[in-house]
């Protein structure tokens, strides 16, 4: 019937969203499932975008849409066993920490074979999917793991600037993120909350919207962050490019203005051979959006999935090993 | 006896003495063999590059190296069937501009099995490799094209950047090298020249050094270029990512000045999902050296190239497909 790869998004919060929005535009993929915590809503023929994300937004959640939406509290597990999807985007909030650990296991238990592409963000949730290798490679599941922006796309881009060094003294991640309102990023602002001294994971998500609207009232909107825990420094140090303590991540957030605060850029610097000490720098253009250098990404790396899976090739892979393919 | 890659270089210019001296800081490599028009040297215990390269310099071919070393007008089909190497970098002139894919015929014809690594520049060498795609993949050959500075690690970025965006519109190449003395990198300025209007790849090879060094005391030593006929051109169409005239390659050799006259980079200009443009900039530290940007990454597609041998994987690949790894 087509030849486009059938993708199924998980979570619909702003990345969810967004990736509906960047599917709408290509010809090689097609947006056919989708899920939240309250439903799923799956047409092999395609999902409207708009409807979908109006429904969310009226409804509370996408399985209120009409044609193939079903309400459920078991929304992932009765999707993975209903819908033909080649692969899944994990675009779900990693709040537990170990949630995306679990929502894979549920893919591994379930029989189901295809591509999953995450953009997790923490070490530790990260250190939790690699611990899975073993059991996806013996499932049929091709996993790529920190296929975002940082880790992703500037892991990535680390990667290969590497390459001119004998030897890399550090990888310096630095972001900036504008979002117009705090609101259509929940997790990912609880996410970077937690990251703030005096929080934890634990204690920013149990924080109530209230608690987090009085909270950047006193920073002005601006989550200022530093030495973050971030799985660029592993992912790095499996490629054997440099030890994780090398690699930093900080950035500032600014939750009420869409421009970014600075430059989003990552420096690595090293040795050549001759012995000159010198930094390569990539940086993002101001005009891109976090949901473009996540999503854009994400499907990259999915594509290149789908033909590694095809070949036979399953396990776990990292934004560092393969390249990501551009989708049309 | 050793797990240790072993590595040929064919061509023993500036490049190849460049590659050598690399090759002796890393553990995982062990250059091997060495070949140069009028002989090559073999050893599987491994050259020693100083050894090589002040051979070369003293008696005009590496063939004179005691342990090793025989001189021959076929060194390359000689070294083939003799040495046990797992991949070669082709550090060749690729003047005339079909070199390359003779060299290429000659492995294919001999049965050999392993990686090769090509830098070349030209769109019009490329396409004679491409052209020899299913003749590589029959013969058991993993020919990794393109993988040197521009194209190679500036293609590389180029494709990771192009991830953020739906559309690209554009891809800038400018580079800068500088190098202390011209009569280093004969062939390279000579193919430098050949760019300019008024020269094309015939008449800079038929000029002598002399007449090289009249027409550089013309220009001061410096060369400007402008659209360049550059293979990144091609690796970004094959790699879907955007049309061949999209890509423009330019940049300022100085040839009497070790330091860059400018500052080598690549732009990728597109438009996000959301409808905005704008450009991502990958820039190398000044401080790289030419041999340090084409080498590193030679070898990182090198490493790869035997990983893909390894699993049986043969045929063609360009920088753009598969993530050079890092070599310690």
């Amino acid at each position: 019937m087509t030849n486009k790869i059938r993708v199924g998004v998980l979570g619909f919060g702003g990345l969810g969203q967004a990736a509906a929005r960047l599917l709408a535009q290509k010809q090689e993929m097609i947006l056919v499932a989708a899920a939240d915590k309250d439903g799923y809503v799956y047409d092999s023929n395609g999902l409207n975008e708009d409807v979908c994300i109006k429904t969310y937004y009226e409804k509370g959640s996408v399985g209120h849409v009409e044609a193939g939406g079903l309400l459920t509290n078991q929304s992932i597990n009765e999707l993975i066993s209903k819908a033909d999807v080649d692969g899944y985007f994990l675009a779900l909030p990693n709040l537990p920490n170990n949630f995306m650990a679990d929502v894979t296991r549920q893919f591994i238990n379930s029989g189901w074979q295809g591509v999953l592409v995450d953009a997790l963000k923490r070490t530790s949730a990260m250190e939790q999917i690699l611990a899975l290798k073993d059991e996806l490679q013996a499932a049929g599941i091709t996993y790529m793991t920190g296929c975002g922006a940082t880790p992703g796309l500037l892991t990535a881009a680390a990667a290969i600037a590497s390459q001119s060094y004998a030897e890399i003294h550090s990888v310096k991640i630095t972001f900036g993120v504008g979002i117009a309102n705090w609101e259509a990023y929940r997790a990912t602002i609880r996410e970077d909350i937690a990251h703030l001294p005096g929080f934890n994971v634990e204690k920013a998500r149990s924080m109530t919207d209230a608690e987090v609207e009085a909270f950047l009232d006193k920073t002005n909107g601006i989550l200022t962050l530093e030495n973050m825990e971030h799985a660029d420094d592993i992912m790095l140090e499996l490629a054997g490019i440099c030890r994780r303590d090398q690699v930093t991540v900080g950035g500032v957030v600014d939750t009420r203005n869409a421009k970014k605060p600075l430059s989003t850029n990552v420096e690595v610097t090293g040795r050549t051979f001759e012995g000159k000490i010198s930094t390569h720098t990539f940086t993002l253009g101001d005009e891109t959006s976090m949901a473009a250098n996540v999503c854009g990404p994400a499907f990259g790396y999915l594509k290149t999935g789908v033909s590694l899976q095809r070949r036979g090739m399953c396990g776990l892979f990292t934004a560092t090993e393969v390249m990501p393919q551009f989708v049309r």
